[in-house]
């Protein structure tokens, strides 16, 4: 799991790793919120209707669901179990307590949290976000100082100064995280086994 | 920590892995084990006599200290402390009883079990290596087997299929260790505070 605060460059990020890793799935979250313009459905985000999340959160669907600034946002069970029942490594992108909920289920899912050089570097990428009101980016910030203090609960820690040192990061903490000899006994179960995400 | 079967092309590894890590400290041992042709007097080994060691070793030199294959191993605890004291990751090569002893002692050292792609390739590479005769070499295999027993005592295992790829898994693992929030925290102590060696 890649999660951190808004604006630490995780869709980015994400993408940039996906190239480098094409045996890596992604979990692609459904949320409530609105497209932002560059966001298309099925790939960014399942888009749907509060009506509907809220049915499928009831039937079951979700292994972890939260609000954040106002919209919902689910972990598709399916996508999750699907893939690993094929054996295969899952990145999922969930907000910071969607994060702490799914390793609660998985134990051996690796949570990774990603941020900004700095809280002023944070600022500005999020100004520069056109699609936020300046309310709606203050909101944001003050969720991502909270995120913030959340760290202590993470596994590592990936500091977002430059897109190539971010993904080297991540693919050497994949490597790692394979060649533990905890995984390779199942019990930790990342792969193969009892089906946990990373 | 480098630990795993006589035979796992430890010491190839190490040369290597130092290659690419400048910053890495190595610690030198200290056996009372005949140099082989290749090997130098405090590069490879600190090659002393039996009555040395065993004086070094009442004077509380070393951190840990085993015997194997009618030799003595050595880890000299000054040079530990002295790299840890300077915020410095430290590699060490010890023999896997060896391994546990430090880890026991430094609880956020890292063991990583080097192995052979298989038993038939450790037996060609120790039969290759023409220093020891035939009855060494059935000794080093039988511990080595011990030795394959203890996996379960470490945190990751790189298999030495090929010298570029056993070096890359070392330092992906050395950058996700760096990267850890326990030790960003100091609570396990790798860098820059309680001393404990890599």
């Amino acid at each position: 799991m890649v999660s951190g605060p808004s604006g630490a460059g995780k869709d980015t990020v994400i993408e940039s790793l996906r190239s480098y890793e094409p045996d890596l799935e992604y979990c692609v979250s459904v949320t409530t919120r609105p497209p932002r313009p560059y966001e298309r459905d099925g790939i960014h985000y399942h888009f749907t209707t509060r009506d509907n999340f809220e049915k499928m959160a009831a039937a079951g669907e979700f292994i972890e669901t939260r609000e954040y600034a106002g919209n919902l946002y689910g972990t598709p069970r399916r996508t999750v179990e699907e893939a690993l029942a094929r054996g295969r490594d899952l990145i999922l992108k969930p907000e910071v307590n969607g994060a702490r909920a799914i390793k609660a289920r998985y134990p051996g899912a690796v949570l990774v949290f990603l941020t900004p050089p700095s809280t002023a570097e944070l600022e500005r990428r999020l100004a520069r976000r056109q699609a936020d009101s300046p309310e709606a980016i203050e909101e944001r910030l003050r969720i991502a100082r909270e995120e913030l203090a959340a760290l202590a609960d993470f596994d590592y820690r990936v500091v977002n100064d430059t897109l190539a040192g971010a993904v080297s990061d991540l693919r050497a903490i994949l490597t790692a995280e394979r060649l533990k000899v905890a995984r390779l006994a199942g019990r930790m179960g990342l792969r193969h086994d009892t089906g946990n995400p990373v």
